[in-house]
């Protein structure tokens, strides 16, 4: 029988959209070992994370049972806006490579936020509200998440504070603004509405503020009040399963046309879009139903996978967060200046890292200018202009192209175009102007960081 | 039978772009007068228009006969990295406005320039291409259509060069680098690399440039070589041609629900968007087909439609353009600082303005701070951030819906969305610190401009 002819774009219809996520976690053999309460050492129970976090988060968090979860009706509804994201046949990319490869690839960038995160940010938003909570609070570094918890946040009446490195608020103002048209509330950390904020201000009076910064002053401001929740845009588990609504599409969106991907490619910062996107095929890959090679990138400024070291360690860098086993470089590790500020993160999420650890997966280290040439070249062929995150995942896409070029190999290629660059372009602009430079860490810069890896009885034994 | 329920967006397949453009021209009972030579006052022909302009667009430019024309296969191709663009049911609007009234938008923000531009950006290139030009080259105010055609320019290896004027150059950086990495180059305007670039520096050093500085750079530009043409983005008949795809996708995906418009509204800058989307209603109008009510939407600080004349001018400041009869507050009228950059025209397409004359159409002038305050609206109840051009549309959209509150009425209002406001946070910032103003012409503003309205017979006959 022939083949449909695929289209350019396969969207499939808004019936068509997942009515429950994928719990990857529940499909691995072996479970990534749980969280610690750092205090104590012991597992993190759904107490531990109470004043923290929104209880049906909680619950999502530590449920390794169930494959698959329901999507509420509000949240389907949320997504009907800006989903199904489109599944983009490359025929453009492949005509300009000469390539024999099929490349697909899921784009998450059609929306207002411009990236992935909304997928998430709508689910916290609405089990918040659900909860009776007036409020709930973050942090931001480059933007994007902050960016898409204000439009949830807007959608169901919440009142949210963004806690916004305030290096990145000043340098990024226009990311602010949009949050800010979103009616969130948008403060530049370290500030003077917490303790946290104020002690940091008293040590080091015109710092520019970090992430593990805007972390504490977030925690701070929801652990100080009964109507107030922290929500995180990554490296969760219950982040990586609202992001399986990615994996999910792409594989509903392929299956119509009878297509079977042989390697999916996705960029790797906390790890929620890698996680998503791989979500069920990875599931089918360790029941032994398909034989996928999943590769993650991660920049070779902050390569917490290929360099890393698998121990507990905290997820901020202010130590205020429970301990999770993961790919980690410390979470002292300082990476030098990197576009992509997404995929700056020290550690990866404990999912992600488990099936690297066993085998599942692989992982691959790129240049910032080598991303840089990959996303120029994708913006003049697609059209989209990409987000440098997404960028790596479309620089790998092209390396493993090139080589089916070389093998006359016709392997089905996918990736994960997370997001656009609309806000990056100073980032571009030092591209254009040939002033990019890479910085690969030095192995004592490395040694740096891992210095700062909690000396626990845990990472003894492991 | 029970009508097929309605999604939030209604994708056409790629097969459903349309094989034809609709000349609205040919359509028109009365056509508009039609374009004059300066020098000689007589009507253009293809040989005035020659030099400037590709051969095939001044092909278009001229027929009024044909009501349907091909649109080639090479520009459909292109068409399918980004249409058939979403039509798109506010269904989140109408229950935030709690109105009887169904609202629908046809989205043209949903690629990489960020607006309908690429429409005709697209068309423009190929036709330079096919006719065998190496080069082409426009002039830029907010960058909108700079990136549009720096994108189709890359597509189709065409060299572009696009003069940008200088103070938005260095207002928005960013739109700058979008297109220099699509390839374009980007020159200041006045720049020292052209005649009447070096006039303007010499008279006037340090001047931040204008628009019509930059159309006499581009113009020079292009009839100084013989592999060289001048595109531009709005205004003409083969522009508004090219946007008929707008129009064309929106009814089509209406009539598939058995759904019928009232009432349909566009910003009114240039005209090409609003030409555009009621091209093939429009054309049923006049045949008696429809009772459709047609509303332009116009800034209140630039008001060509609704306090402008109807007289012959300049599309240009620097007064070097044919003279096409149109609503105009005169050539050296001079819009007080509004941030709807697509919108500070002192003319209109003249496709449009004879539309208005004739009484097929109303328009409409709205202030600034109301516009914003309807974005603001919209971005929040539909997630996307609009562009402020856009959102005069929506602004009279959301005004017509609580119009049908109060009477009960249930009218069908489609509106266009042009584009995204990702390049237009100063003035959301603006909007957001409650420092927005609007600014109203006088009636001696408007007299300082209709003194620039050229006096040549033709005026005195009209």
């Amino acid at each position: 029988m022939a083949k449909k002819p695929i289209p350019y774009k396969i969207y499939l219809s808004e019936d068509e959209i997942p009515k429950q996520w994928y719990n990857l976690n529940a499909a691995m053999k072996r479970k990534h070992d749980p969280f610690l309460n750092p205090a104590t050492l012991q597992p993190c129970t759904a107490d531990d994370l109470r004043p923290v976090f929104c209880d049906e988060c909680i619950e999502q968090e530590l449920d390794r049972t169930h494959e698959y979860i329901d999507i509420p009706e509000e949240i389907r509804s949320f997504y009907k806006m800006y989903r199904p994201s489109p599944l983009v046949r490359a025929y453009c990319l492949e005509k300009a490579l000469g390539t024999p490869a099929e490349i697909y690839y899921k784009f998450e960038g059609n929306n207002t936020s411009g990236s992935h995160k909304l997928n998430s940010a709508v689910a916290q938003a609405y089990y918040a509200k659900k909860q009776g909570l007036k409020s709930i609070t973050t942090e931001t570094g480059a933007g994007q998440w902050g960016t898409a918890l204000s439009m949830a946040s807007a959608y169901f009446g919440l009142d949210l504070t963004v806690y916004m490195v305030k290096v990145s608020s000043e340098q990024k103002p226009h990311r602010r603004e949009v949050m800010r048209t979103y009616g969130a509330k948008v403060v530049a950390s370290p500030s003077d509405t917490t303790e946290a904020g104020r002690k940091i201000l008293k040590e080091f009076p015109g710092t520019g503020g970090s992430l593990g910064c805007a972390i504490s002053e977030a925690v701070e401001r929801a652990v100080s009040s009964d109507s107030c929740r922290y929500v995180l845009g990554s490296v969760l588990d219950h982040v990586v399963l609202h992001q399986s609504v990615i994996g999910l599409e792409a594989k509903a969106a392929l299956e119509k046309y009878g297509v079977q991907p042989d390697m999916i490619i996705g960029c790797c910062g906390g790890g929620s879009n890698f996680g998503g996107l791989i979500a069920p095929f990875m599931g089918e890959k360790i029941a032994g139903k398909n034989g996928i090679e999943f590769v993650g990138v991660e920049p070779a400024s902050c390569p917490s996978l290929t360099r890393g070291r698998y121990a507990y360690d905290f997820c901020d860098s202010a130590k205020i967060t429970p301990l999770a086993r993961m790919y980690t470089l410390g979470s002292g590790f300082m990476p030098s200046p990197n576009h992509a500020g997404g995929l700056r993160y020290h550690g990866m999420s404990p999912i992600v890292s488990e099936l690297y650890h066993e085998g599942y997966m692989r992982a691959v280290a790129v240049e910032q200018t080598k991303v840089f040439e990959a996303a120029e070249q994708f913006a003049r062929t697609e059209g989209i202009l990409p987000a440098p995150e997404s960028s790596h995942a479309i620089r790998v896409a092209i390396d493993e192209a090139i080589k089916c070029k070389e093998t006359g190999e016709k392997k089905v290629i996918l990736f994960g175009l997370t997001g656009t660059g609309y806000f990056d372009m100073t980032a571009y602009k030092q591209y254009n102007d040939g002033a990019m430079t890479d910085r690969i860490p030095t192995d004592e810069d490395l040694a740096q960081g891992f210095a700062t890896i909690p000396d626990i009885p845990q990472n003894k034994e492991n």
